[in-house]
């Protein structure tokens, strides 16, 4: 009997939404970091979900600011990968009755302090009895109409970015991190990227999923990664480059250009922001194969995979 | 020390709304069925989300597709207590990795069949790992703009009205309610309402929020009450009406009328439909003050609460 371990995160959303008819009124449905709907007038709505879970996506030791901060950056993260403008979002909590009211307005506080700064605002929710604690936000962006930034879209001889560092997120970045709203809407709004998506669970498998939705494979030169410090304090066995693959949580932007736009992308890119941008290699021809190359030029199948929930 | 059980769920609810400003484009934020938020154009949007946890809103009993009826019904319930068209969907789902995948599988069909028939359209959510299994649903509905059933409206004078018959869901109506989508959409278009709400937490606790809302009072008709057939069949010593006032999840539609549609309204129902829709009192100045009235015309206050999580 498949459960949903045997069976995985993926494998089980792909059957489900294999399912599901998609109206005309739906520009994405399942699969990307947001959906995307029409509306009458000149913009498209961005929608997305998230949960937050006690014990999956963080621990006793978070406090519950950085809980609340965790929350309401991830549908951030996920609406900044769409290029979109934050507009509303709603939160439910479930939480065990002995929770202190005092906890909950602290991870309120976390919430609305990053939300604030973003131009989030909190409509509503839902507050209910559950055995641990678990937030899940729901958010509403938007678009001009047509414009979101997909997964899909790029083309051999694009060229790959990435925004920061990757790797060792779960020393303390996971539940800090800033969501790039901005950066994300202004790759957007200048037109510069052919697809683009946030890191949340490891730069191999969320690669793999902007690979195969745009048709595409890629090249990835291992020593331009830029991997985080926190990769390296890491003292598991395992390399900064591994971590910087694998661990996911950066929340960083994934995103392609094309071949002609990129020298003036990281011209305007570094005139905008002080945060790096960091070119870390090629879109190929080769369908759904991720290749790492060494810096003798030496290629050869990336094993890694990303997170996955269930394994 | 307070905690969620000692402060209670309204309680906490209303201490956090309170801290958040409502931005202009916010008709209504925190504290009716669904948010209202304008959107440039001929409709304002609504928002909203409900959680559905196992051990709390359904148990070992419950079915799959039940569990996905319930799940959607929920969120149908709320748009159709502002008087909502339904356009959008996402779910979250936390669940065990030991659960089966044919179970998630089945708890989708039952979420499909619900929401097509209402024209409610998934187009994403979240699959994670949790100790115990919790759906959280959020919709996106439409209502021409400034047209929205709020719980705010009721006037002393207008008649207060129930569809369908309360008390004793707990015997199955809970798992396979129909939510009075058509019903609220279309007492809403023919602008027969001063103010709506759905009966999710029992009719003497919701009713409470409304006249608190509107910052009113009502004389309920006691004998007039609609106890459904399952509010006689629990035999545990309290009365039938007792049910019908405490019991919560009857998914009814609780609205009021102005004295003088009163009759055009039941009359226009009447020819609109086949679910019955009872007067069950009237509105008045007692602000937030709820009184029954037995069939001799005695008054006494209703003491009745409704559910709170919590407690």
């Amino acid at each position: 009997v498949k459960t949903l371990r045997t069976q995985g995160e993926w494998e089980t959303i792909r059957k489900l939404a294999g399912r599901w008819p998609v109206p005309k009124n739906v520009r994405v449905g399942i699969g990307d970091d947001a959906a995307v709907v029409k509306w009458p007038g000149r913009h498209d709505l961005l929608l997305t979900s998230d949960p937050l879970i006690e014990g999956v996506h963080f621990d006793a030791q978070a406090t519950p600011r950085q809980i609340g901060h965790k929350a309401i950056g991830r549908v951030l993260s996920d609406l900044a990968a769409m290029g979109g403008e934050p507009m509303w979002a709603l939160i439910n909590v479930a939480a065990p009755p002995r929770t202190k009211a005092r906890r909950i307005e602290e991870i309120y506080a976390g919430v609305r302090r990053l939300a604030a700064r973003h131009g989030l605002v909190l409509v509503g929710g839902d507050l209910a009895r559950s055995r641990s604690l678990q937030l899940h936000v729901f958010a509403v962006g938007r678009v001009p109409a047509g414009t979101a930034a997909r997964r899909r879209g790029s083309r051999p001889g694009d060229v790959l970015y990435v925004t920061g560092s990757l790797g060792g997120s779960r020393l303390g970045k996971h539940l800090a991190f800033e969501p790039r709203v901005r950066e994300g809407r202004w790759l957007r709004a200048g037109g510069w990227v052919t697809a683009m998506m946030d890191i949340s669970d490891g730069l191999a498998g969320d690669l793999r999923h902007l690979l195969g939705q745009s048709g595409v494979g890629a090249d990835l030169q291992a020593a331009r990664i830029p991997c985080a410090p926190a990769a390296r304090r890491l003292r598991d066995g395992r390399s900064a480059l591994t971590h910087a693959l694998c661990d996911g949580e950066d929340f960083e932007l994934l995103f392609t250009v094309g071949p002609r736009k990129a020298a003036a992308l990281e011209s305007a890119w570094a005139g905008a922001f002080r945060l790096k941008c960091t070119r870390i290699g090629v879109i190929t021809r080769s369908r759904s194969t991720l290749y790492l190359v060494d810096e003798c030029g030496v290629k050869r199948r990336c094993p890694a995979r990303g997170f996955e929930h269930f394994r």
